[in-house]
């Protein structure tokens, strides 16, 4: 109930037209209502694509394909894009079987149906350090292009070799935003940053062995960055920096 | 050489005024300078107001008032804005002696001197969760504003109390990239993302005892927010937060 | 032996009914009688029922279906309610033949047998964030349910989407004990305990990944807990929520 | 304004005594209305004391005197007790000189004003296992009481002398819920737990050197008791248990 | 009440000599005795001298000069041997003023009064690893002195200098028990344990700087230590370790 | 070469029977001697059995079954007691086959091949807290056992039920050393400990879920023990803490 | 451009073969063309031979045997060694198809190709201390074997027998650097340093249980040596410390 | 006793110049003698000149300037170089008094006398990040030119000014090893290995706040570095990367 709306049915009362009774109701009612559905197991927020520009995603891990398949119908009953990170092929079967259109990125891990959406005003550029890193920079290419934006990926340009880096220069230049993706000592994004002067979304990826502890030694690089506009998301997070990237893209 | 010096001698060079084998040489000198100042112990950073639109910032923390100084000078001789964060009053009097215009923000510990800059698209709202949280909160609006960009303060709005949160709603909803400041549980970044579609800088702080570690439990709470567009910052990181925000305020 | 049963038998050997001897006796044996059974790798403690108002629990977790049947079985010659956690379906099978009415409660991986309790005062209501979070949501609502409460389930109303949590207000305040079930960021306990006056038991779950560090980043999140009335229980504990809450509503 | 409060005004615009327009401000006014005070660098809560049953509670750690006053005024001018944990007896100086019903207790490092507070049911015992334990348990024990509690201190109980906690075993049973406070191990949370069958909030302390890393040790034996009944706040926060004692003890 | 106590009261009864009345109120009694003074913030086990061979010993860490006093007091009314540890002088000052002969260890920061003990059946070597780590295993010595023990010192043997610790063989070989305390890599006790076959107490100190973060870096050292027979105590414990070699040392 | 030998050389050459080159060669040849077979992969140390009362133990963890068979084929050789840790049943097949004696313990997942062995003094008593820290138990028990000692278990006396710990009062005091065995809080050998007056070796386990973190808890917990007597092995050690206990009993 | 055919080009020049204009652009463009062959997934670093005197190693870990077959087909195409770390016999089969020179060294999980290489100055030691220390230790021997390097190999010389570290004396001080490889306490590089004068490199490795943290304990124990010239790699990184060790012995 | 000389002294006693009964004491004696001199508290390796190159290094750090004062006395009796690292002001003045060469290095708090020395082959290179990191560097700087080295100093390298680091490119590839100071993120030694052909000690400091810990973010960096070459030494430990890349700088 929009106030437009609040001011229209105090008129009626007031004209006699509505009942208080009934109105009294309806405001209540205004109140309270759930702007989403309730699946017993999950509550699908209907309304995040008008708070947020895209629908709920599905975080497949840890569901069963049968409650992944069971969401993703509920969101593709609104006809909106469907985005599902960290689901196997099981579960692109199911979705599959109720959407032909459903695409299985195997790299990225990711579920899609592709839906027309506004486009984002410049570039996303998705830069990973190491071969091992692909599958988070996909992850985060995947979710960037879903959400309307020209994405960019220079991959393989670890800081061990720094004329990698360098001969990426003018590409990375051209970015609106740009996703470092890095693991053992997470030191690109360090590097990327002092190079330019759009914000870098940094993601430490949980490659590595012994001292790297699972990713937190390139988080902790990464959060220790010297250089200025880097900011970070949880280890091996492609998702969240794709997103992050897409809403800074898309602002006029 | 400034990009004017390269017009300058670009049209000489279309005049006839200079011979381009001279010119090329220049070029190939210029790109090759080292664009800093040797000051023994520091190198500062000349070409970082071109690569990234602000001069250098000085960390005060673990500088002598005599070295940054010294630093600060340099800066100043070529008359950019000056920041100085972590800074205390003795910096200060050191700066003020050199330039009356240098001011110092006590609850930001932060020195700065202003200078004309271009403004930022829209608003930044930097938020906060509890009284103990202003003085990174304030480093980060101190930096946003020096930048150039329209600042807009909400302040002891956290988690425990939902309904101060809500009543800032349209402010929240206002802004064009939100900085969120927490300690404790770090909980807020976490509610506000979930309220507006722009990107939300979450600054952890180290507010806190116990099991709060200093901050920790702020930070990992804001790396697994499960909230979209949520990226972060280290421990206490006023500055960075501002600075990116900045930075995204900045994108045309 | 009570105190009034001394005092009986004392009267007895004052009045020549009862030998000294024998007195000393049954006076030492009282002071070291065993309340438990021995089985050589475990005592059952049937004096639990007596002191806590419900017989021993079997954690299951690293039993196997042997040692959890022969443990069940001592229990339940005392015909006392049973409940075993983290247990697997071949638990189940072989306290089923055993008893016929032992249930297996999937998601909640419990094995219960259901006897008439004293019933709790209130409603215990159990809340989750997520839906991965559900298993450990339903060992706390099965253990409440055995224990003799009315339990309702509010689940999926992460705080990322307010709205969701603020429909389910009236639900919440009119609990007199609430579990409050979350992983990553842990942030549901402090908002629910900000909007109501009952006491809040926490459980974070090691539902997550990267910095969550299987649960860790929510613990602690909710120690830190800026919010009055939220204690904290080991993670993934749901049985220890779920008997804590029976506790309290089962106060007189 | 209350759904009661709603149909009163609903019938006065049916029945013309009121116009729609006032109508229409004084709905948008409801569900806008800030039920707190906005001091600027902190907004008190005044909703809390309908909410929970206590005003909210000012935390002394890392606010100046000054700031605390402040909001101890404008609490203190609606008339409710008054508690300021973690302050100094500068803080109390200041608050004394608005108030000298202001009381500073030492031992607890707390400010507290008395007012009548109805009575919880039974009794809150503070338990504490050495002498160091004092301050953290002697701050549990001044938050039970403000908040309208008998309470009954024993201290100096802690494991490695079983018959003095033995001793005490009567005087423990006799309460209707338990704060037991202790560092080092951290073990007595445990053994009381399995004494009782009401709820024990166990307290973590900072006392201690070495491995016990600032109360970590005594948290984690803590989190994983082995008991039934144990919930844990945060390491040193006697205030947190005293007032989850005190709404248990509360609970009709 | 001892058994044999219990029967004798037992025959008095049963043969009129003692009321039943009064012998109910001894039993009980006994039953719940006390067996150690209470001063209100801190219980003085009068009991552990009989349970453990040794009164009850002060940690002085975190206890003012006067609580120190007033415990000191008690233990000594009982003409025991006393044993402060972690003291400074000024407690010193207070507990000599009781008692002249109590004397002050600067370097272990212990206080003693010395009594009559019976003596161990051999040696207790401290080794020590470095110049830094006197004043943890001057600790150590100073306690299995007062304890009763022949101790012998040999200092300043790393491992890093191994012919330093070979010329020490024959004097390692000697002992009955073996106290080593080492900080930074904590291998000493290692490589001493491989050297004897005598049981070895290993002292981690927090001596060092970066990754020795306090002692953990000893610590874990020690608890992985690939020789038979070492087994660890807390971080700085000298007390703790010179205790258990006295107790070794005193097997009859 | 012992020094009675090498007096006995010199007089040989002092008196022509020994050229004075090859006493050069023996000396030099003494000083270098290795007292150890190499295997290549590994170096069996004979010199152990002298230097401790005990030939090399093998920890199977890790090792191949060949690898295990060959190292334990050489320690048969010599005809000393086997001991194997860690070890599964192929293990035991290869070395069953060499040897028909050696008999595998599964629970301790131990292989041992029994010799004479000279006897302790007294008692060594294992006891544990739960049911799941029984292996690790075992362990220990058979290592006191091999290793000549009068072995008593008391199982299952966690803290939580305090009343089974005091029933096992006597046999507990009857010890000359007691090993504790404890997971989750790891609080069993404190109280162990405050009820006896010789050596506690505390084994803290794996045992426990969530912020046990695979037995750091209870680590933690015991290296924290208020209780005198208390020293600490690795988490698990079963081997370790039987062999101390071993050491200590075989004191004369 | 190779520096020889550097080389060609300048004698051109020098004997009016080649135009100055010509080789200008032709060294600049050298100088900046991308000295790797891009894979899509991977960038092969063919400078990496020129600047570091190796060709680029191949880290099998996570990569399909795909993936490294085709990496190691351009770095076989150029005719340069091959090491391949980390791998299985599935990858080997795949390389060795393109190269049956191809070896795969068991021990060391290593793949390797040898080519003629300019020989070390010296001997390198690789030391280690346990049987489950040996995979890493290979991995460092084969490394810096094929890198052109006499290699040592003295194995099971931990310090808790330091008659067998002793018996290796003479064959530690002759070599010109040595790595040393060692789990649990991590002890060994303390003691080998301090009996020789050149550099030592230690590994820590993954081997132990408990405590050892999958091999921080042994790191932490290195990097807090008492003794000179140790520097430390990551846990397990038998490669590194190889390779360091072959840079070391090739300085002239 | 050399091996020559004990072949001298062998030849006396056959020729039946050297008593038995006498060369029995002398081997005996050289067996066991102890090359360094015992202070009662420290040992002062005097052998350590003769072993490692250099005699031994005092570290200030937690001891008193006339611990430091004695020791220092010792060593300059033998008239070796001195090296005080960790040291005030204070210690300074009393080693001045007995050696009026003794100088104070402010930066690196270092105290040295200077002998001449052998000179390493090549040049020492010292690189640091930042300006904060300057004290280490200069430790390591100090280290190096009193142990014999050309020291060369590139200061404010930081990797987010990638430009300053490739001007000094031609300085980093002229050193024979190379000593990188670095905090916060740590990434300045991997970019440095990628660069050049020689080893790289990599230093981390304590430099930073919030996530990096104290040193500990970098120290992961390090030890995840992707680059070849690198290895670490602890945390703050400018003395020993000084003296590791002196010994190297010395192999012949």
């Amino acid at each position: 109930m929009t106030p437009a709306e609040l001011r229209v049915m105090l008129d009626a009362v007031s004209e006699g037209r509505l009942e208080p009774e009934l109105a009294h109701r309806q405001v209540l009612t205004a109140m309270r209502e759930e702007p989403f559905e309730d699946l017993g197991f999950a509550r699908v927020d209907h309304h995040r694509a008008i708070r947020q520009g895209f629908p709920e995603v599905i975080l497949g891990l840890g569901k069963s394909p049968d409650q992944i398949a069971t969401i993703a119908a509920r969101i593709m009953a609104r006809d909106g894009p469907l985005l599902i990170t960290r689901a196997d092929q099981l579960a692109w079967k199911r979705v599959q079987e109720m959407n032909p259109e459903a695409i299985y990125h195997e790299l990225a891990r990711a579920i899609t149906v592709r839906r027309e959406m506004p486009q984002g005003k410049g570039t996303v550029v998705i830069a990973s350090a190491g071969t091992s890193d692909l599958p988070v920079a996909e992850e985060a290419a995947v979710t960037a292009d879903l959400m309307g934006n020209e994405v960019e990926r220079i991959y393989d340009i670890g800081v061990a070799g720094i004329h990698r880096l360098l001969s990426a220069r003018d590409r990375l230049s051209s970015a609106r935003v740009i996703v470092v993706v890095a693991g053992m000592e997470g030191a690109l994004p360090s590097v990327v940053a002092g190079m330019v002067d759009v914000p870098v979304i940094a993601v430490p990826t949980s490659v590595g062995y012994g001292a790297s502890f699972g990713g937190i030694a390139a988080l902790l690089g990464m959060l220790n960055s010297c250089a200025n506009g880097v900011s970070v998301v949880n280890i091996d997070n492609g998702f969240g920096a794709g997103c992050i990237a897409s809403m800074i893209n898309h602002l006029s």
